[in-house]
């Protein structure tokens, strides 16, 4: 019987798994450790210097096309991309990296995900997934109860790859609980806040659904959505002809970490015989929290709601969670696919999550989750969000109390928007400029977003979700802030003074 | 300045990253290697054995609400899981594990991808992922002169979570680029064969296309679509007055590998003024073989092209990549986002892959795969490649001499078709019930999948995809086979007897 001539492989072809595999993990995650190090101290702050053409140039020659992929392999790859990946990222384990839903992972869950990696399950079928099958579907049962479904044990949930996912899953759902034909899908709606996420209007454009889908409910002062309005729009959209299938509410918005207030607009979707979709992906994590729990009062009346542990659950991306009510809810998603879930297999307990997801082939995110959840315990993580809370606050305190700088609101999570307040210049240019000079600069990544619309609307965004950072911390980033910003200010002033004085000499000429 | 008391964290809240990272992640490292070693030893072969019923029994004590998520967290959780993830998986890494598209992935991946978990960049904005976004273009421009596009310089691409999303994005751009209302876009096909992807019917039934908007082409012998019928096909849908907006040909079937004729169908797809998506998802890999890359001429003829880097590529999951020929196709998925990429931040350099993925945060799953081409280089990916192509010809050779086995077909790239033969038992019973024998004594993970409809459709599998294989193990896998398909046929016989003589007694009583 002829074979394969078993001549060598190749070098670097050594398996992650097996009985092997730790043995050959082993000097390479040295490898990786120590070039994760020099990249730090290379990069020597929250991002490196220079901006977005130095990084590229930096970088050129390590990914050129015939370096990335030459004939001949290069065991020194896996040292010189992982340094210079570290050189160039924007750490957010560094307390100037504070702009986005964007955490520092717990070391815990990056290890845990490194077995993830090397057994490599995939979710799609039993046999890909034994153990993987039941760690998911532990998790998803906590979860469940924490969110304060009334019937936890008849909940069921998938791993997403975030809110995003998530968001378009509870839509479709609620598309195809109302209507199987792409006429009728035309005159559906979907009712949100207009400080809802992005997302949703794009799943809305995913599914099919008309491009005025999204009806907007405008929201109080705070940012959350108003549930009269939400209650009328409702009743119109019926009136106009249309079919409303989901409220979506958030449980804490991307820039302000609103609350909508879930107990009353649960009421509203009800009387109105509409599914309820929470959008808890940044807020959800506060559940772990006994100070902030009560802020998600109502959670559990949802139909279907999203979590996202990569944010308040300090989990390496992606950690997201689709949790639903009831099982038949997920109905519309079953699938019966005769190479992974044959019916008779099914029946003889071969468990398959295949027709949970919108996925065929699937991490096995929930494993870092879960040795997350043990390690710390609920008392634990809701120590790293309470932390972070009280962050948010501090830093809120030290804007409020610096002329230069304007607090918008008080934070209700852990973002903090302000603005810097120059004497004359245009502010939303001196805030934009001053944003990325900080970034050109290497030396703090402090977000940017817009609150309303026109002249004045930019804001800058503190993201604290580094519960490592301190109030010292919080100090000399804001100076550096308030530096950025009034040198900015004063290059604004002379480039006004210097078109002033052109249109002058233009004027007398 | 009041501030948050800094208190002593919780245990368990180090960070990966930083410039402390490596030193917190290296002891915790240490734990997971040891517990991935004693897990597979506590395991011993390539599944657990006793079948659903005893993992989950195995793992209820570890996965019990109450030990998951604790009050107070547990230092052990870490060693606990991970050994118990490992004792309890279907790993790869084991020649006897050889039923999916689920390969045993490379430890060099594997370490890189702890990097990334790190690091933890998120290719939404810049500011979340400044050398990521670099390596991801890096990657996708590699990828793009693998499949042979004419203008490699002006495609793009993104990395997905795999086929399922290639696909979705695939008919998604088609369809935007098509119909921008969904009344028209109920009028819409899609042309694929009867053997292309199940998620092909999933994604148009996201996109609120008809339920009959997937019009199916018959295959020739070989599975591969015949492009005759596709042309039919695609002039009786517009003679219905209907719209065909893709074709979607595969290279690379899940079961027999076929790789659909590229070059003719391409050219049909143009003649008919139709896109053209390739699902490439598994015989992209056969571009780094020099020897099976043939096989894929025509494909860079294609508009959109799914690969998947966690099959042929021995990445872990999720290494997918959508590429598409002309950056102008990925226009519909633009996004403006205040908070991610205001348009002055991208005039200044600060790009964002936001408006390349249907996701908003996103690993740099670019990462693992830039490490791996550059390890292995172009000869060694392809060597890997080749390895299991040899192996499944010589499986296929085995199971042809083999009377009581039965070979479907020659394979193509690296599955095997084919099935035990009973002598009198029926065969479709025999080869699930031998199927879930060896997967319930843990011995094997062997496919199972049906070809055709009706009695005697069912067929086993075996992907081979673990380069490290030898022929004495696929000896050894087949001869389990063997064993267990004469064991299931006896036990069918006894049953049929005993049915019979039952039979027999009630007609005679």
């Amino acid at each position: 019987m002829t074979g394969p001539a078993e001549a060598p492989l190749p070098a670097g072809a050594g398996l992650a798994g097996g009985v092997g595999g730790p043995d050959t993990l082993e000097p390479l995650l040295a490898v990786v450790l120590s070039a994760l190090r020099d990249g730090a101290v290379r990069r020597d702050g929250p991002l490196p210097a220079g901006g977005p053409a130095a990084v590229a140039e930096g970088l050129a020659g390590l990914l050129a096309p015939q370096s990335l992929l030459p004939d001949t392999g290069d065991p020194q790859a896996l040292r010189l991309l992982t340094e210079a990946l570290a050189a160039t990222a924007a750490d957010p384990a560094d307390p100037y990296c504070a702009a986005h839903l964007h955490v520092p992972p717990l070391a815990v869950a990056a290890a845990a995900d490194l077995a993830a990696s090397a057994l490599n399950a995939s979710l799609d079928s039993w046999d890909q997934a034994p153990g993987s099958t039941s760690v998911e579907l532990a998790v998803l049962r906590v979860l469940a109860g924490l969110v304060g479904f009334a019937r936890p044990e008849a909940a069921v949930g998938v791993l997403t790859s975030g809110g995003t996912e998530s968001n378009l899953m509870g839509l479709l759902l609620a598309r195809d609980s109302a209507a199987k034909d792409s006429g009728a899908a035309a005159r559906l709606t979907v009712h949100c806040s207009t400080a809802a996420h992005f997302s949703l209007a794009r799943a809305a454009s995913i599914l099919g659904l008309g491009a005025d889908a999204v009806v907007p409910v405008d929201t109080d002062p705070d940012g959350r959505m108003d549930p009269r309005l939400l209650d009328w729009g409702l009743a119109d959209t019926r009136a106009a002809g249309r079919t409303p299938v989901c409220v979506v509410a958030t449980a804490g918005t991307t820039d302000l970490g609103a609350i909508d207030p879930l107990p009353v607009i649960g009421a509203v979707a009800r009387r109105h015989g509409v599914r309820l979709h929470v959008d808890a992906a940044y807020g959800g994590g506060a559940l772990f929290s006994r100070r902030l729990a009560p802020l998600l009062a109502g959670l559990g009346e949802a139909d279907t709601i999203g979590l996202d542990l990569h944010k308040l659950g300090w989990q390496p991306i992606a950690a997201g969670v689709l949790l639903a009510r009831d099982a038949a809810l997920l109905a519309p998603l079953e699938q019966r696919v005769a190479y992974l879930n044959p019916e008779d297999d099914e029946g003889a307990g071969y468990t398959s999550l295949l027709g949970r997801s919108l996925r065929t082939t699937r991490r096995a995110d929930a494993f870092k989750i879960a040795v997350t959840l043990r390690t710390l315990g609920r008392d634990g993580l809701g120590a790293l969000v309470d932390r972070c809370h009280d962050l948010a606050r501090a830093a809120a305190e030290r804007i409020d109390a610096e002329p230069a700088l304007e607090l918008t609101a008080a934070p209700v999570l852990s973002t903090v928007l302000f603005r810097y307040l120059p004497a004359r210049a245009d502010p939303d240019r001196v805030n934009a400029a001053l944003r990325r000079r900080l970034l050109a600069d290497g030396t703090a990544v402090v977000g940017r977003t817009v609150l309303g619309e026109g002249p004045g609307s930019v804001r800058l965004k503190l993201t604290l979700l580094n519960p490592h950072t301190t109030t010292a911390d919080l100090d000399r980033l804001l100076a550096r802030v308030r530096s950025a910003g009034a040198e900015m200010e004063a290059e604004a002033e002379a480039e006004n003074e210097a078109e002033a004085a052109q249109e002058d000499q233009e004027s007398n000429s």
